[in-house]
């Protein structure tokens, strides 16, 4: 049992732990999950003037997302998280507003499909599709970031790796919250922070892999880009926090990518846990870690 | 052999080339190998207004270095490197006093005992002492960084363990740039970096691990901190090159402190060599280094 330094994130803790199914109760099931995840994006404020819309992106659906401040010709290409099974642009809309407007950007949130109704490579071909549809509407990439967070944060990764195999330009920046990169759940953090993870454990991760995978290889670096060669890779930035089984991940990411020459600037948020950017209305860690990325991505967005 | 996108660092590399001993020349004694590096820390300049003299603190020498837009109060506590057995306050200068204007900070830049003359624990001791000495005077530690290169780096993370062994309180933040903090030289990019490291190899770092220990342990966490226990060490900011031999070590920090709850933000600087931040002069990386570091200081400093 660990005591936390940080009063607030004890206080999500508590709410998480309150969250959790009793013993004994039916497992929601998968559409019940769906729901729930976009209810608690639904709960959350926007920051004031923060518009939002429907759209469609390369032919996937998609949200966009305008700050108050967002500089013209700048996108972010966000890809939430969900483990490839789960989430959306609206299970994402807080964090995906606060998020634009701490890099002064418009936003479109990409709503790809999802596994296992659509396994591998369906998440990848939309993010690719959209990603082509940007540049073809005239966004240059030099004014493009690709973010996302857990399984978006792997796709952010991978679309990176596959923009290389078709000849596309890099964005300006790749921005990672707690990726999941390796559907493989080989590293020691799984054992290491099982007991501090309150999110994700190894056997909910295996089966979120399993949906997404179908036949195709866990090791294939566009479902598990740590397995790919990151040389040519837009500069990335990386937050993941102390208490998370995909700790490894990141330091496996931080690992390949600095010694194929990529910039790469790994933060690790000492008591943070998964996608803790979701908690800005509780946790001032959360507001830092936006505004610190915000200002990362600002300042590769340039004017 | 690789080729360079950062002309600059070609440049670099093509200096250190010419350097080189050639083949059949007598190695240099290790008195000439100290006065070369003095000379080329004399050789450089100091950003304009920057003052520098003698000190001793604690009992140890030391180099003040106040650049001219110091905050009151806040100070350096600078560990050069020169793999324990080299280097000193005179040969790394210039890369201190850009490092003090950018972090708006007085610094002592510590002379501490060198191995063979002085192994291990000459240097921890002599860090210790000093900044006890610099408490002693009322510096508080919220207004103090430890930072340091190299093997000054290694002994910066040391001397943050040590502190916690001592009931002192730590620093405001720990900046190492290539740290060497594994004298086991165990890391798989002792390898894979050593076509591309113009610097350090690994023959070479075993000679100065050994005369630097004599007879302790290479696993002793004071001398080599990647052995350590980083609970409640200060939050810390590791700066390395994409072509180190060392590489592997600042992964091995990022990992071990940020498991152990440690905030942690690691760069990793695509094509970069061993402390490029000494070749300002040269360097237009080197300066964007220094400045990242900086207002990362400057914001760990305050008031």
């Amino acid at each position: 049992m660990s005591s936390w330094k940080d009063p607030e994130i004890a206080g999500v803790r508590a709410l998480l732990a309150s969250r959790q199914p009793a013993p004994g109760e039916p497992l929601p099931t998968r559409a019940e999950r769906r729901a729930a995840m976009d209810a608690f994006g639904e709960m959350g404020s926007l920051p004031p003037g923060c518009l939002h819309e429907p759209a469609a992106i390369g032919g996937v659906k998609a949200e966009r997302v305008v700050p108050i401040n967002a500089v013209e010709g700048r996108r972010i290409l966000y890809l939430h998280g969900g483990g490839y099974t789960g989430g959306s642009p609206r299970s994402h809309r807080p964090m995906v507003a606060r998020l634009a407007e701490a890099a002064r950007s418009a936003v479109v949130s990409l709503d790809y499909r999802l596994a296992p109704e659509h396994p591998f490579p369906a998440a990848v071909d939309d993010a690719v599709d959209a990603y082509r549809a940007l540049l073809a509407e005239g966004v240059w990439p030099e004014r493009m970031i690709v973010a996302g967070d857990s399984a978006g944060g792997g796709l952010a990764l991978a679309l990176a790796l596959k923009l290389k195999d078709e000849g596309l330009p890099q964005p300006a920046g790749l921005f990672a919250i707690s990726p999941w990169a390796d559907l493989t759940q080989a590293h020691a953090t799984y054992e290491t922070k099982a007991a501090d993870d309150p999110m994700l454990t190894r056997e909910r991760l295996e089966e979120a892999a399993a949906e997404y995978l179908g036949s195709a290889d866990a090791k294939n670096p566009l479902a598990s880009p740590v397995f790919g060669d990151f040389s040519g890779v837009a500069p990335m930035l990386i937050q993941v926090g102390s208490e998370e089984t995909l700790l490894g991940d990141s330091l496996l990411l931080a690992e390949r990518a600095g010694h194929a020459r990529v910039e790469v600037r790994l933060e690790v948020w000492p008591e943070m846990i998964h996608v803790w950017h979701a908690f800005g209305g509780q946790l001032g860690a959360a507001r830092r870690a936006i505004r610190t990325a915000g200002a990362w991505m600002d300042e590769r967005l340039g004017g």
